[in-house]
């Protein structure tokens, strides 16, 4: 062995982001900005303090856009940090004292504001308050976002991503997350374990390898120090040698030439060896995502969240803002079915009253079709708007959150109200626009025969649904371990939603996060699911398994699979059966 | 008519506890406090920071009372109102902040004390954040109790009560509710529309009529104005004529009557007509309300939170301390069961930090048994006492917020490993003690069969359970509309289980509010429950009425009702139950 040769150091962390990377190391540690201060003569404090509001306005406008790009590729709880970010600009406080610092002492704004929002931090960081405490890291990301702007600088890192680099970093923020030019992301590595960072989401949505909990990878690396890291089973390997990273080139392109032959069967139909077909559909956040799901087969639209447009500005959109973002949906789809999901969202009218969240328990709230039937006008609104757009492909609509029957009915009473109101200005609109419910509430689940006579089809949510079964709030760390897919009882209750819906004649699909993972589509099918949705990512694969394998076999899958009472069982059988189906697709590639 | 008569007003309101009392109207209105200020010579700054911290001490013993008071009787739901105050009073700023403003000033503590206080409930106002508004009013609350120690005041009203009042008040603060001498109390109005505020609970806990709602009582009443309130009907009469006084004294009289009877039956068994026995056993928080539960008939405990002795103190109750109680209250009930569920929390070892309620959805989160099997030496502890208590009577223990068969399994496996350490010091116990879980999470609901392998009884919570299933938090007034026990999904889910339990010869009772309703309690029992728990006061009438039916009909009422896919349809085939088998308590009176 070449002495020269650095030493190939293994590291194991946890797989985060599926892929194999390799190249030169970008660590991130946080670097201290360098605040100039200097006195104001008295005639330039108007000027300054306009400087201020304008890099407060612009702070804003980053953060919006950000939120909406998190909204709409990601969802609304990915989204939500950034409400907390809002909430920091908008903290009258913490404006009004530095424009009194300014006043008082004559100084720049940049020094003014980075002592009054460091005497904030102070003052939350003494407060013993765990809450105030998670608050602390908001205003650290907003004070550097605002001093940043102050100082003619861009975010770091932004344009400092000059090559393809795989990010070694502590932690991400969101704001980081957001700003990387991502065509220069080659892998994401963190010190932190949390499989739900915001690291490991971006991640996901590029598509790039992750490994997350090193600990202390990031004090371990250097900058351009080369490594590769495998997502599959979550290793870094500082200095890999020649031995290792053909080894891995191996590997990396046999999965390459797998997603090659998946892409082959995107735009076929999903139609299995006998003969069955299933729908599938993508989910998206508005008509930007549209091209995307085309291009990996979607036939269709299975839910659109409708929040994304509420989220973009701080008046929710009027009818014909809504119509024109649903209309163009509805064009770019057609002859293909749009499923639009009405508003799931909390809060009041305006969208600064979205950010405050005073509920002890949110996701047993005031949100979705609650808010809508307590908010007519706002939710007919949308409702004209849903149905103005109808008139310009296959439209659909869908309510979130139902819990009971006499819900989805009061829905229904003001989708009428607004038919008439759109007959009566003469607007077009499909007279027989089909209305779905969301099956996410698992009382709403052990009604769904009574909901049947409402509406003409079902999408089950499984991600919320598995959350309310299990009381498990999926995004708390300390319990996501008992968040669990595989539950008999999550078995069971998808099994009842769908054979209930067969029985009563009306359209089932699936749109939480199992619709997206090929190892439950063919149990899905198998009990009896119309449709699936996803991100459009996966819909190649997800096509090429369905055509591979046998309607009849999933049947029999999810009869056994029912049958089973251990959720490492139920997994099990449910990976053999996706193997067993994909075993093909090495031969093809060779 | 008397022009000297005053005229009688009749106000509506809502009906909170039921009842009728008459009597002079106690109007609270929030009194400023004067706060003195002088100057303190620099010898004696010393002692008047001596001072303060005595009645930070005080403050924190007084507000700990009242929560151990508030969540014995009422439970941990109802006491977590003073986690916050406690915090308040932890808060190293506004401590430190005062202290310094008396080395400054030299002023005495009590102002300085009022003037970092109102900083700080300033500051938080101004940062338009709903959240720390709602921390303002804590601030309020403690400031006040500080200052009134610190003054040498009782808490306001507790000594002016001197005569027999009905409190009439805009709200009533926890602490106002906890500081009343208790039998003083005729009934009480609020201006505030809440059914489950502080003065409302403490109405029901008094067993005196409450009516709410009356939006400007407090400024339409004066002190010692004669009034009549019903809390039948939430009815508020001001200047009661003779003629209205004397209707509602019979009224009263009535009621008092059929009282009386549902008395005669309080230590009888409740077995029905046809001769069918169902068991009725007693909600406890401690030795403390074993009497009363005797008293009232109770034949066992159904559900003994255990939680109330953890929350007395700054450290966890040890091993023997926790056998004392345990082991009282079995001697007390003896031969009667005793079900001990165990510890339901969240939190960390010390006391103070139960206080910090990081987590976005706390009932979705890390507490109950998710918590006991993370922190096992404590969850042992536990088990040991509560095994060592099993030697004094019949104890049997149970598990909260089970959601799979693993933390069943992981629990009594624990539960070996305490029976093993006992044994090694050759301490007695019931080596067959019995198993059982509570049901009170909907995927467990959808796996008893499976959960039934593992333990020998289950305790259904109807409130934890009919929340999550239809995804309201129930302390969440804007959605409390939602929380619905006559929702089909809760008949289907209870019927259910109830049928799994009779099927795998699991016993079955019930431990929530449902079973303290006694319109619930045929459509229980006609599921095939084998017992109820409740609070004390409502037992008599639930073996009245139990002694009057027949469980044949009860069967009967629950197949049709198992049917009805109305919930107010629900609601009232359930109340022509109970009162067609009620109809003979009026004769039995005359």
């Amino acid at each position: 062995m070449d002495s020269e040769q650095p030493k190939e150091i293994v590291l194991d962390g946890i797989a985060a982001s599926p892929g194999v990377a390799h190249g030169s190391a970008f660590v991130i540690l946080q670097k201290e900005l360098e605040i100039p201060v200097y006195e104001i003569p008295v005639k330039q404090l108007e000027h300054e303090k306009e400087r201020f509001e304008k890099a407060l306005l612009e702070a804003r406008r980053q953060i919006a856009e950000i939120r909406h790009e998190i909204s709409g590729r990601l969802g609304e709880n990915e989204a939500r940090i950034f409400d907390a970010h809002i909430m920091v600009l908008e903290d009258r406080a913490l404006i009004e004292e530095t424009l009194r610092e300014m006043e008082d002492t004559a100084y720049n704004v940049e020094y003014c504001f980075r002592e009054v929002s460091n005497r904030f931090i102070e003052a939350f960081e003494a407060l013993q308050d765990d809450y105030l405490k998670e608050r602390v890291k908001d205003i650290e990301d907003v004070s550097r976002r605002v001093l940043q702007i102050l100082l003619g600088q861009t975010q770091r890192n932004l344009m400092e991503l000059v090559s393809e680099r795989i990010i070694v970093s502590e932690d991400i923020t969101p704001s980081e997350a957001a700003s990387f030019d991502k065509r220069k992301i080659l892998g994401v590595v963190t010190d932190s374990g949390s499989r739900t960072s915001h690291a490991v989401i971006m991640s996901r949505s590029l598509g790039v390898p992750a490994v997350v909990g090193l600990h202390n990878a990031s004090e371990q690396l250097d900058n351009d120090d080369y490594i590769l890291i495998d997502g599959y089973d979550g290793v870094v390997i500082i200095n890999p040698s020649e031995e290792t990273l053909f080894r891995y080139g191996e590997l990396k392109s046999e999965r390459q030439n797998i997603q090659r032959v998946f892409e082959t069967s995107a735009l076929l139909p999903a139609t299995t060896a006998d003969g069955h077909r299933l729908e599938i559909g993508a989910n998206i956040g508005g008509p930007e995502d549209c091209d995307a799901a085309l291009e990996h087969g979607a036939e269709g639209v299975g839910l659109y969240r409708t929040e994304a447009l509420f989220m973009q500005q701080d008046t929710f959109p009027d009818e014909d803002e809504q119509y024109k973002a649903y209309s163009k949906v509805a064009e770019m789809l057609a002859p293909h079915p749009v499923i639009l999901r009405t508003l799931d969202l909390g809060g009041d009218k305006h969208l600064s009253d979205f950010f405050v969240q005073n509920e002890n328990n949110p996701f047993m709230g005031f949100r979705a079709i609650r808010f809508c039937l307590e908010h007519r006008d706002l939710f007919k609104d949308q409702l004209r708007a849903i149905l103005r757009a109808s008139a310009s492909g296959n439209v659909k609509v869908m309510y979130p959150m139902i819990s009971n029957a006499e819900e989805l009915i009061a829905a229904n009473l003001l989708l009428e109200e607004a038919k008439a109101e759109c007959r009566a200005k003469g607007q077009k609109f499909d007279e027989n626009i089909q209305v779905g419910t969301m099956i996410e509430i698992p009382g709403a689940a052990y009604i769904c025969d009574l909901l049947a006579e409402h509406c003409q089809f079902f999408s089950i949510g499984t991600n919320d649904l598995i959350q309310y079964l299990l009381a498990v709030d999926r995004v708390n760390d300390r319990i996501a371990h008992l968040y669990e897919p595989n539950h008999p009882a999550v078995i069971r209750t998808l099994k009842m939603i769908i054979e209930s819906a067969n029985r009563h004649g009306i359209h089932v699909g699936i749109c939480g996060e199992m619709a997206g993972d090929p190892i439950y589509v063919p149990l899905l099918f198998g009990l009896g699911a119309n449709e699936i949705s996803a991100t459009g990512t996966v819909l190649p694969e997800i096509k090429y398994l369905i055509r591979k394998m046998k309607l009849a076999d999933a049947q029999m899958l999810a009869q056994e699979v029912a049958k089973l009472t251990d959720p490492h069982a139920i997994h099990s059988a449910l990976t053999k059966f996706y193997e067993a189906q994909m075993r093909g697709v090495l031969e093809q590639v060779d």
